[in-house]
């Protein structure tokens, strides 16, 4: 059988000169020009421009065929005679066709493929994703996604990690997000589960003494849909590592990221250097800064902060200590906090301003935006009069203030509260006066995050994430401690103010998990039934385990700065989790429905 | 923080005398040997030998840990005193303890791990997997299943493909095998269904204009449990490619194989070369034999033979065709067939060995086994009488009989079912005269498979394999040819005796699909309302296509030469489909079942 063709659509340039060729691919786009016709064939790796002659036999046919079908031709590559485009390889030559044949016609397009202004509806895209993804953006986007995790897979590799495979059809899983169902026909009335994650398998892989895992894993949770969440699967890269502290799954990561983030195929911005963060922050063994959980959401209000700008929440407590000013004054009487923000170089904006971020304050839950500003060398601001001569002497040698700075004030009575809206408005600012820096990629650790908190509602203590993350200080701690003050080994990878992974240390001991889940009101019983096959496994032999799981759908957006997660998936769930492609979901027939003992329930 | 270990248990030799060192892992065995307790230690990677003195602060906790419990120990790296073992990398190096820890201990093990019998019940294995992981053999399977598909991957990159992820929620298949269905929350009673394979989707991605597409995919279907075939959920290698002819196809896997299968990492048999086939299966351009559908059903009864050995049936129908032997006379008569297997050197075995024979073809649908022999220059056998001396006279000429041979007979009134009665004989002989060569694959693809087959039960045509397949010679073919004597571009690989894989060349053009699901009955409608996804992008400038997908269980399987799939996976549900060990499928709430709209139907 012979080839179909000889080269690819990107292949042919000088070099091939008077060669004789056999090229398929689509129709890109046809140009009449005085009796020539121009004909740009288009594959996966690029484009090619064919000549056709009027005096050839197939003239007609090529002048009728339309953009996107897919023909075959054969010719003899030339020197191009018209404009040479320098942005393409083949943009040197042209083919000078004698051969024509169309493969496979296109009806008539329901949007432009070639030159695709994107106005149509998403739905729109999706009905017709094959053709959506032949457009330069999706198909570029689709095959970044891939390089991306073919990358990550070989750095694993290199790292020694073995790839495992866990199961899909599994049990339900009794904590977390909602889980999907899958009926079973030879067990009547039993269902399986799809996983919300591979965690419980990826812990018992350690247990069976493999030492380093790691998966491409596609995970599902039966969650409402939004734009940076695909509604139903998505795919993270699922890591477990035995015999290891904290600092030994921050070094692959940090050197996986780095590998990542600063590739010139991936990306053109840089890491942010550890240089830039605060001494306490930087440890000399990591690359990235590690911030303690509880600073984070002091200084940002937030446990992903983004730490590309500064803007920190600064404590002014002490400083108002003996205010008369009212407002200061109670808070400070009813242990609310005061939060001072340095928006430096601003004291020259409008009146408006400084208004809208006090509308924006409001909305997000402060009572407002009480601000102060060094202009001209006097005080001005909303409080100006309000403060002593000596209070704002204080704040500014506290705060290290700078003519034209201009200070704001976080104040709410509720702590955590008071925090994020906090971390809100320091966004807020960051955006009106464009402090995002697009060129670097600021990576943090978030760590020690408490281990309990407490639920106001039902007045009892709670885990405040992984419950099986090992608590700091371990069953000493357990005993002794107040739950409230106890950290634990879990932390956060944060980038740009997104948060790419959780990951925790373990806790592998059968009796420190016992103490641990006791505090937060579960007995030996309820952990044996809830996470049966983890805690048999913890009583033969567990070694010290941890892992994390960063998001390959958040990676991928990240780097091609993609804020809609359906870009960098080939075939999504649309808005309301439905293919339109495939029709998915769909009805069955009451054959299959009997066949797996369900029937539907009309409300 | 420190480090957990120093080394791992595989690591350390004699260049590593007087070093301190810290190594965990699990008590793998323990001996008491007068006063001096020694203890290996087991990893992922090996095992080391660590010594405990008798004065050792930790003697008494050494001389009680149990096997398997997870223990921490320091000490310094020593000649060995005692044996030398040379089978391990640290055989010639012990450790004495100046430091031992229980991290983990272990309860009582419901079986042995070091020296494991495997005279446990699958299901007590499976019950305890993590433990079974920690088993010599299991350990050793489940990695070098990680190596294979690590390798196999970076293969398929290495010859230009992309890894894309498809869909694992997606819609139910009209065709093929039971789905997996997974009810909707947010679409009351319409379901998603896990995929049989990503066939539909590899084919849009061709349309999509992606050129080569493969995925370690994972694939789903509802079938019941056998020993080959793993319940619920099982891996191929999905491959499809754009702008190919079969050949195309072949030589990518062609050149997988090879490289996998002649791979000393993965196997130490070697791949039966081309010269060991007959001429009229060998093409120049290829690597492995190619053996028309037909040819092999003639001759092997079976479309996966084992070409390891001979024995292949011949037809001698023709030697037969006036013969006055009444058996022979009314097969021929009725249109049967008479099919001769030599069996070489086979005349001196015992009347029971043709007796034995010759039940186990009754047990198989024949109605006995004639046979034949040349026994010292004398015609013996069954139907040694009944035959004419020129008609042995001219078998002997046909079959190129040799002294000793023996002939068997297949025969029978139905073509298709003696055949295949046929190839389990050849199977039989070939097993009681251990002629399956244990040092060699023997590859082939079986080509040129019928595109239709003729449905007794309904009396009309019906597609043979997959109805995607183009038929050889395309639309003309299908408009003029007799449709039992279309062939398609349809192929499977085969290797000693398995089938690896099913593929085809894809119909990509729809006036072509429309006439060929007509002649199976279908009309334009059913084919838009059953592949509407396909049907639909085929209007919009499909690429020719083909593709293949090896099970990548049924791979490992072989290279392994492990007769049961579950020894190959981590983590697989059990002959009944279960999960003893996450008790996967279980009940799940009446709330549960309310969200996703269903209830349970009681029989």
């Amino acid at each position: 059988m012979q080839n179909l063709r000889s080269h690819n659509c990107s292949e042919l340039n000088l070099n091939f000169i008077h060669q004789k060729v056999t090229l398929m691919g689509w129709v890109h786009s046809k140009r009449d020009l005085g009796g020539l016709i121009f004909i740009d064939i288009r594959d996966n790796f690029g484009i090619t421009q064919i000549v056709i002659h009027p005096n050839s036999s197939f003239f007609n046919e090529a002048s009728q065929v339309r953009q996107e079908s897919v023909i075959q031709i054969k010719g003899i590559v030339a020197k191009r005679e018209g404009a040479i485009n320098q942005k393409i390889p083949t943009g040197e030559i042209e083919v000078i066709a004698d051969f024509f044949q169309v493969e496979s016609p296109s009806d008539i397009l329901p949007f432009p493929i070639a030159h695709n202004p994107k106005q149509e509806s998403e739905d729109t895209r999706l009905s017709y994703r094959f053709l959506d993804l032949r457009t330069e953006k999706m198909h570029r986007n689709i095959l970044f996604r891939c390089q991306v995790i073919r990358y990550i897979r070989e750095k694993m590799h290199s790292l020694g990690f073995n790839e495992f495979n866990t199961p899909i059809l599994t049990s339900s899983s009794p904590e977390g997000a909602r889980d999907f169902l899958v009926p079973s026909r030879l067990h009547p009335g039993q269902f399986y589960a799809l996983p919300q994650a591979p965690q419980q398998f990826k812990q018992l892989l350690m247990c069976s003494g493999f030492d380093k895992y790691f998966q491409i894993a596609p995970c599902f949770r039966d969650e409402d849909p939004r734009a940076d969440r695909a509604p139903g699967e998505f795919y993270q890269l699922d890591v477990e590592m035995s015999f290891v502290t904290q600092d030994d799954v921050f070094n692959v990561i940090e050197e996986l990221m780095i590998g990542l983030f600063e590739n010139n195929q991936f990306s053109q911005r840089k890491i942010l250097p550890l240089s830039k963060f605060q001494d306490k922050y930087i440890k000399t063994n990591r690359k990235f800064p590690c911030i303690p959980w509880h600073d984070a959401m002091d200084k940002y209000g937030i446990d992903k902060p983004d730490l590309r700008y500064g803007l920190e929440m600064q404590n002014v407590e002490e400083t108002f200590a003996h205010t008369q000013f009212a407002v200061f004054k109670n808070i400070l009487e009813s242990k609310g906090i005061i939060r001072a923000i340095v928006i430096p170089n601003s004291a020259q904006q409008s009146r408006k301003f400084f208004d809208d971020a006090d509308a924006y304050a409001k909305d997000v839950g402060l009572g407002g935006l009480p601000w102060l500003a060094v202009k001209d060398g006097e005080w001005k601001g909303s409080i100006a009069k309000q403060l002593s001569d000596a209070e704002k002497k204080a704040l500014g040698n506290q705060l290290k203030l700078e003519p034209n700075d201009t200070v704001i004030f976080i104040i709410g009575k509720e702590k955590l509260k008071s925090q994020t809206a906090g971390g809100k408005i320091r966004n807020y600012f960051a955006e009106k006066l464009n402090l995002k820096d697009e060129s670097s990629w600021a990576f943090a650790w978030i760590v020690d995050f408490p281990m309990y908190e407490f639920n106001e509602d039902e007045q009892k203590i709670d885990f405040s994430h992984n419950p099986f993350s090992m608590p700091q200080g371990g069953m000493e701690a357990l005993q002794n401690k107040n739950p409230l003050d106890i950290l634990a080994f879990q932390y956060d990878l944060v980038c740009n103010g997104i948060e790419l992974s959780s990951g925790a240390i373990r806790n592998h001991r059968r009796d420190v998990m016992k103490k641990a889940f006791e505090i937060a009101g579960y007995s030996e019983s309820d952990v044996e039934n809830k996470f049966g096959a983890l805690w048999n496994a913890f009583a033969f032999g567990a070694p010290p385990h941890g892992g994390i799981a960063p998001g390959i759908d958040r990676m991928i957006m990240l780097l091609l700065n993609e804020p809609n997660i359906r870009e960098v998936i080939a075939f999504p769930l649309n808005q309301k989790a439905m293919d339109l492609l495939m029709k998915a979901p769909s009805s069955v027939s009451e054959k299959q429905l009997k066949e797996i003992h369900i029937q539907l329930k009309h409300e």
